[in-house]
């Protein structure tokens, strides 16, 4: 479905975003594809208007473990639409350092808010959250889990460039195994008729289930373990960051830790623009020689991000 | 009195709120009883309605000392009415960490906002506050000494749910020794006629000026030091903290840390319904159990926190 | 040029403002004389008058180094004037602890507001970062670099208190070898037909090279190094601390630590009243006897320090 050729009717929109009203952005799984696709078309709609839609709400920003880019991001997002932001930025002047429980924690929390972000270093600690409230919680990464306001801002910027899903051939390099930012949007991508190229060293190669699920559902889904070679034929290269810390003998991370980066005369081989992707922060997977390239689109996706997060705060605060 | 019976005539409540403007708000004893129901008067009016009367002002959240609960509590209590905030929250990041006096501190802040939260390790630090800016100072904790809006919030918590303070029955369980929380609050609550029981192990029963006074005052007080049987005939409990450091003894410690645990076996004994309250965070005093039992206050008191911090801003910034 | 004597005319104060749009603020050397006096009565006009100008506006307060004074200075002039402010403290909570370059860390931020304040250790980071984007970008101090809103509401100061700066005679005492406030104020300052006493250690006298450009342009300058007596026939004492941390023997800081101490003794031999300024913080440098002294200006300061921010956060926003 490209949704600019069938926009939703009035009628669906309200119905759609009824939906989001009070809810919670735990993963991506909570989400159908169609839902899914109504959060990337709004974003579209909104992007760039920021009227006082959030004017007189209050939003937690929760960060037991630091990250300016996503905090500073659901900060700009909410104050764009005129809202107001409390919170912490590290786990060291909240209450956690007295003992006190997640859930009691948001409990106290829920009395001086309207939604709540968080990000926690803990598996499972943003549905905890959810389970402990009844404001709408948003997930801003819990440990290796979920991060599903990256993967909407991955998907938008996908959709942004390229118009659509269907038949794109889209690559991941890096550290496949341990990165959830990957998972996710593996997952997502799958939903719609894409083909997937796998490139890591063989310790780092995507999780076993997750192949698995990815061929009972018929998705075309390759693997390559040669680092020296960039894969053919694909649209998108979205890269990762393979950390020092995932290999216990360290000879074995510096045979690797060089194999995917990206500059300009890697690109070289592609006949026409690639779209480069990376979550970003990067050490070195991508040289600056790159940043002019029209094909890089790692900026974009920070900017993509407030856009996505704007309007995922106005669905679940019923302001739509 | 019950104020709903009688409340202010419009003459009286401008008189009592210009009593307020520019105040300072370092200690329960700065207050008159008068002054102490109108604060609670005003915050049931107040209570749910949030206009923006602090648009324009800028309160500065000084914390020396982390506490992410008031901290946030006065953030949304200034941004619930359409006011600004700046400050701290942890003192590493201030220029105490260049040696700089806090009456100097004071100095600088007071030329970039309206109004002034302190939180200070120190006994004392609130009242050097007050005493080196010409704007209201609002005390967040100074140490051992005082805490008024916690005092405040617990008695519009108490007066929320049972009406009137007359004729209360109300145990203090756990330390009564260091507890700033249970001195404050015990002192405002002998102002009724109210009955304090005080349950605590012998090393940490109430300071003898404390009882000494209420004896004085003609307040009915009693204490019990057997932990294993809860006091008979309460309407409140109110729980708190034993902390290890305060013990040089661990095996003292040992003896009393769980002996004043509640949960629904331990309340089965009154007949109806008690109320619990604890100033949080909590450990283990309060079972989870309790949580949804009707009488469980502690959560509220949360939520009241804002309620009286709106009031107390409102009052001192004038725009009552 | 009194430039109250002759007001810009409204043509030239369009075209003034116009040269700001988008303008970064790295260091006073990208001023002209005619825009720093501009800066100057724009911020005189803008005084105590707080319209919501920057309405919608936000901006991105970055930490990399912690400030108080600095911080809170452009928090509050942001708020005053209706802007928004998100950021940091402090780098510990930033991406830069994941190894992010300071270039990608802006080209990320800008995404997020409209202009950028930037506080860090390394010299040069400011204008480092002022390249990585085009949004404004003020310096909030850059290592022993630049810091021109210091510098700017210093001679907000000195011409609110003495009219203009033709003829004053400035003396600066203490470090005057590693202060960039000082050597920045000199700077300034030396463009008018001021002049300007250097009372110092040996150790801590003015560079070389600041020196030699100050003869060069005929600027009338004279050191001393005599630590017990203060200079004649000035209007200012602008006075810095020592820092023990620039001495390699401990003996030569204990030496002259104490040497440059101002109180209400060694100001009597003054026969009329002398502007006492001070950065802040200090340590021992100005007694406190001087606080309420007329001639102290060091609070003042700090309130013109949010007006001159104001001001030039409304001029590269371009709402003025």
């Amino acid at each position: 479905m490209n949704p600019r050729q069938s926009p939703a009717s009035p009628a669906t929109r309200a119905e759609m975003a009824a939906r989001f009203v009070g809810r919670d952005i735990t993963s991506m799984r909570d989400f159908t594809t169609d839902e899914l696709l109504f959060v990337l078309d709004l974003s579209e709609e909104f992007e760039g208007s920021d009227e006082p839609r959030l004017k007189g709400k209050i939003l937690a920003n929760l960060f037991f473990e630091p990250s300016t880019r996503t905090r500073l991001s659901f900060h700009s997002a909410m104050a764009r639409l005129g809202g107001q932001v409390i919170g912490f930025a590290d786990a060291n002047v909240s209450s956690v350092s007295k003992g006190e429980s997640l859930s009691d924690t948001i409990r106290m929390v829920e009395n001086y808010c309207d939604a709540i972000v968080i990000r926690h270093k803990f598996e499972g600690a943003a549905r905890l959250a959810a389970e402990s409230t009844h404001l709408p919680v948003i997930n801003a990464g819990d440990g290796a889990n979920q991060h599903p306001t990256q993967t909407l801002l991955d998907l938008y910027t996908i959709r942004r460039i390229h118009g659509a899903f269907e038949g794109l051939r889209v690559a991941f390099l890096g550290d496949l195994r341990y990165s959830r930012t990957v998972h996710s949007l593996i997952e997502s991508l799958a939903r719609f008729n894409t083909e997937l190229v796998c490139v890591s060293p063989p310790q780092l190669r995507l999780p076993g289930d997750i192949l698995d699920d990815l061929f009972e559902r018929g998705v075309r889904v390759r693997e390559e373990f040669n680092p020296t070679i960039l894969p053919q034929d694909v649209d998108i290269l979205y890269t990762t960051r393979i950390q020092k810390e995932r290999f216990p003998d360290p000879v074995d991370y510096e045979k690797v830790k060089n194999a995917y980066q990206l500059d300009r005369k890697a690109l070289s081989i592609y006949p026409s623009r690639v779209t480069v992707m990376h979550p970003l922060p990067r050490v070195n997977e991508i040289s600056p020689d790159l940043d002019d390239y029209e094909g890089a689109a790692y900026f974009q996706q920070a900017k993509n991000g407030v856009t996505v997060r704007k309007t995922l705060l106005s669905l679940v605060l019923g302001v739509v």
